[in-house]
């Protein structure tokens, strides 16, 4: 594998290789001293043309656990003040000799454009509507985890589907591993297009019944607020998971959240807290999980 | 201790073996390699809601001396702005296996409820006009190495008191180590309420005389002004500390100023940069005395 | 050599060394593992009162590939905003036991005034127009490496040559090492006083004609369009670098560019792409002669 920009051509063997070189990952987070030295003397730049401080942190956190050096640039800053193109920031970067780039664009295709641009590994951190891979793959890592195999599982994912990467990367690899995935949310929060195989429906307690996990996903409360249906009230009265809601899935159905969340919103702090919730579990995994695609991506093959 | 939030608790012996750790780590910060491994694998993460260059910059860099990884999260980058509760931004933080926090906040009391949260060590940077423990501990380090002993000793500090968490947690401190603490500023600026056992009084001349080490604060000149007294030619006249009065003071008592300084404001210009100031000594201090408390925090123990 | 300010004092020879040593360091960085311990132990600051995200980047990467930690404060940030001095900025930094300052300001002279001010050894990263060296260092290596010697090589830079500290050092380090300087531009950019002995010309053909390297410099868009010629046309018409221009150079005479390039301004897009163009190779060598220029100043001797 030399880049990650989202899931085509992936098999499942591919999901479950990387999980398990996660696994080994999350070993070395739960040492006291957390650290390998596995990327000493490698290079990881981030490169984030739309900022988001979560993700950026959880890959510069995994890229130095392996000893990695980072070097990053976030859009806003001088250089791309001054009119210089994306191609020329990522070449005279990969100048620097680095080794991989972690690239997070408001516009879809970037990451993919960057791949043919330059000779380093390319990790897609999140293009415009487009695809979130290692969410997805972090997603997956959580459920595994909860549910032991995803073949058949029911999984509801709840809100703005239509503008969501990460509900698109999410229903691809979910599709890939044998789970059911079902998708809600306000009629004009729902994709117009097939969705990678997910169902689609404006029923909320259709896509909760027997679910064996449910993921909320994360409202731009901008959406809500530009005149157009739904309005918070009524994003909250059809849509917002309550623990009364919740009844409707299995029993102890798990609840994820990229985050950051909303609390109130997609989702009562009652539940965002109580004993579903695996958002914190996500974070933490996320970091195993980036871990293990710089490894497949920089040193190759098994961990 | 599993925290440094303020003082409470603390007893002398407490304070004397930390600076005893200090003056170790002071020795590794005169070495040509000025780095331990004490703290290899281990992540600290600077959460600073309010921004504080200098602070920031010296607990990180007493983190990268021993070797630990950094995280660091400014207020008004994404995650805050994105509505994300504190709660929720240090819970996602201490999933990335954060062993301590670093927090400042403008309202008191976040660093104190940030210790009910999470399970890692928090060392409060700064809360509104509550506590700034460290820099408490770095002006007293400073004053021992200049006094030799606190006991009976008379420090004066002057300005903004009523304002300043700096002049709370010294009055605490070295009302703890033995020390008669006067406070002195403009009638607006002074406390209303007891102040740790120190004296209050607008006279400069009468907190000046005869003291053992004299401490300006940093003047929010903001408030200078917004129309109430004192303006910045009135505190000029009545509490700058000048070379001459400095006179009413015991010879050759050192002068302390916890930075940034308005020169010509708080103190003239020469006695900033003259023989009794010991500013740049404090910022020196403030290394070794941050890396003792990590030390104490994550190591535990004795050096 | 304690600071490198400008290269007032300075011997061909001195600039000899120096490129042995950045040799030296290339070829670390042609290694799978691009570190040295050379500077373990060691703090290099980055103090950026002017923003450059390219310049602190290659310092800050080259600083961390020698395995020194690095400090870097951006101007605007709070200690500055909070109106400290530049003098108290760069004290208090020196107090966290700095080896090396990396100024960049956008007044003339402020690295020479620092070099007053602190122990520490001072590299100037670009001061308001007058002075550039590290950019004039890497230009020159570029240029040894392609043309094997510049003994009376004729290099013509092009573009806005007198407010260009580019311009300068390079005008100054090339002149040093033998070779003829020819300099081109609108009359209304062009210096009006001697520039360390190169020919100023508004005529491009005449500076172009059989030279053996071509070096555009950034044109700085606010200045075209303030009204004052020339316009963005004007340029274009009569400096822009063009394929056919080109070819009144010697054949395949190679195309420098400082960065970021405005593509089709100073040059086309096919010549900043085409097989002329160094300027990749120009970013790559940055970082070796940046390593270089630490290890003389915190090393010392050959490396």
């Amino acid at each position: 594998m030399k880049h990650l920009l989202d899931f085509s051509g992936w098999t499942r063997a591919d999901a479950e290789q990387l999980f398990e070189t996660a696994r080994a990952m999350a070993d070395v987070l739960r040492r006291p001293i957390k650290k390998v030295p596995t990327l000493q003397g490698r290079t990881v730049a981030t490169v984030f043309f739309e900022p988001s401080t979560r993700t950026k942190t959880s890959f510069e956190l995994a890229a130095r656990r392996m000893s990695a050096d980072v070097v990053s640039l976030v859009g806003g800053t001088s250089s791309l003040k001054k009119g210089e193109s994306y191609k020329d920031t990522l070449l005279t970067l990969e100048a620097y000799a680095v080794d991989a780039f972690v690239i997070r664009a408001d516009a879809a295709g970037v990451p993919h454009q960057a791949a043919r641009w330059v000779k380093a590994s390319v990790i897609n951190a999140g293009d415009g509507r487009r695809a979130h891979p290692t969410q997805a793959l972090l997603d997956a890592y959580t459920l595994l985890e909860a549910l032991g195999d995803l073949v058949k599982k029911k999984i509801a994912i709840v809100g703005d589907i239509r503008h969501s990467r990460v509900a698109r990367s999410n229903a691809e690899l979910l599709g890939l591993l044998g789970a059911e995935v079902w998708t809600s949310g306000p009629p004009s929060l729902l994709p117009h297009y097939p969705f990678f195989g997910a169902r689609v429906t404006p029923n909320l307690a259709e896509a909760l019944k027997d679910a064996d996990a449910v993921m909320a996903l994360r409202i731009q409360k901008e959406r809500l607020m530009s005149g157009r249906l739904p309005s918070e009230e009524e994003y909250r009265a059809g849509w917002q998971l309550t623990e009364e809601r919740m009844r409707l899935a299995k029993p102890n159905a798990p609840l994820l959240h990229p985050g950051p969340m909303n609390r109130e919103l997609e989702l009562t702090s009652a539940l965002a807290e109580g004993p579903r919730s695996l958002v914190l579990r996500q974070v933490q995994n996320g970091l195993a999980v980036r871990m293990a695609v710089l490894y497949h991506l920089l040193v190759g093959g098994k961990a």
